[in-house]
């Protein structure tokens, strides 16, 4: 990135973290101020709809629509966002593809804790299915805690018997909540987003006192990944969450399964949102369009 | 890939090898036949060179060229191949670029052991800067031997202080002659291409006598990669050298160095030469191409 890009980023982030504890809702809303200022591209249409019976976002690109469709699960830990605190990477997903996208208001722990948002998403997935898409023609993506439930909603729609889709994007995912990876604590005060004590915040939300040695919570460490489609991760060097990625790589590999591991240095958690900011945002961006036109068969 | 790609693609893998030990030059006109079909895309232009005093190849695309120079290193193992051997993977990369390529003809060991070759490609590169090139309009590419030419040429460029290429591409590349990775084991009889004794036979032609415990031989093992451009490994799940593209990405990942390790499942090394033929080459071809023309300035 440019000294320019560089200098505007490093004021984005030094936001200091508040010095008492947030609120859920506090948390929710400084959640929805940051993520409201990443550029969405023009042109691109949003429509409300009810998928899985949870309210979901249609995005569609300004120019004519090709078939597809990329199933979106926006970040937030679990705990936060929505399908518009996400616009900028799935609207810039799909302006550059030219695939629809349906964006998942998925249920939001502390008040619905795991597995509620898999569920969630397995029946968005499923309603899909039913209403006559061809899993070949879907592509699953997500950020962060998206990025987590596009691949548990993976495994889960294998152990059910449905049709694999055809292809796994992510963006710095969250895969592995017993924090086992080496990053968890050479990354320690590179990442500017996260710490071990704000995972145990949210992750006691989110687990409510449930197992985290479970591969739907942790597939990173425990998934076997066998029969899953081509899989896209895309992370940066500096983050605490790297090693949910390399790990997964691993598992993947080991399971005969395609997957570019694909790792940026020196840039934030999701920095693809950095759009029209970062120059490494937007070419992100383009790999990961690339991949899922590449992959849907339509 | 499809049925009818892996039943063509298992039959040109089939060829038993012959019984009795080969001659060198048997060993090279057996790989010259076997690249030779290999599929060159229409219009390409090759126009004979000389680079850094070896002979080259220039490889211009059918329609206008765009700025940049491609520095391809071709493979065989340091003993066999030459810029026509890689010409399918050379004038794909130029085709879907629009960049030029200079294909070096390095010198081959046994006559000319380690380290000649990475001689003459540093020549090679000194020379299109001397020329007025700047090096962030170049990009190195290799395959199998070539991959680890690219790489240990960046280092030795990086060493005699030069400024580093724009990007690394490789294809299955082969980055450590001590052979210290996983998948020499685990993948041994899933590799049609490749065993212990046969890397034994090349490695002993090229290192005569020299220790295979040096970064330049060894980059995936010895290498600190610090300083290093954005780098591409692509590579199968089923080689032998997977290992030496892992142990790369994790080196590149420690040096804060951008890498991509793109794996595909089920593939035969340096499957990328199976352009036309088997879906999953041309795909692997698109993404480096993109991958080219975003880290290229010109």
């Amino acid at each position: 990135m440019s000294r320019e890009q560089r200098n505007k980023l490093d004021e984005m982030l030094r936001r200091p973290n508040p010095a008492k504890p947030q609120t859920v809702e506090e948390m929710r809303a400084n959640f929805a101020a940051m993520m409201a200022t990443m550029l969405v591209p023009a042109g691109v249409r949003t429509t409300p709809t009810t998928i899985g019976n949870r309210p979901g976002v249609i995005v569609d690109p300004a120019q004519d629509t090709r078939p597809g469709i990329i199933l979106y699960f926006h970040g937030g830990s679990y705990i936060m966002g929505s399908p518009y605190t996400a616009m900028s990477l799935t609207a810039n997903l799909v302006d550059k593809t030219g695939i629809r996208s349906v964006s998942l208001d998925y249920r939001l722990a502390p008040e619905h804790p795991f597995p509620a948002a898999l569920e969630d998403a397995l029946a968005a997935y499923r309603e899909l299915l039913d209403n006559g898409a061809q899993a070949s023609s879907i592509a699953f993506a997500g950020d962060s805690a998206g990025g987590g439930i596009a691949v548990s909603t993976c495994l889960m729609a294998r152990d059910a018997g449905l049709p694999m889709p055809a292809a796994v994007v992510t963006f710095s995912p969250g895969l592995d909540k017993t924090h086992s990876g080496a990053s968890m604590d050479n990354k320690m005060g590179l990442d500017p987003f996260f710490t071990r004590e704000g995972f145990a915040l949210t992750d006691e939300m989110y687990l409510a006192g449930q197992d985290p040695n479970h591969e739907l919570v942790s597939p990173a460490r425990f998934a076997d990944l066998t029969g899953f489609p081509p899989i896209l991760l895309q992370v940066g060097t500096n983050e605490l969450l790297l090693d949910d990625s390399t790990q997964l790589a691993d598992r993947a590999r080991a399971a005969g399964v395609d997957v570019i591991l694909d790792v940026t240095a020196d840039v934030p958690h999701v920095f693809q949102a950095f759009t029209g900011m970062l120059d490494e945002a937007d070419q992100a961006l383009d790999r990961a369009a690339l991949f899922i036109t590449q992959h849907l068969k339509c």
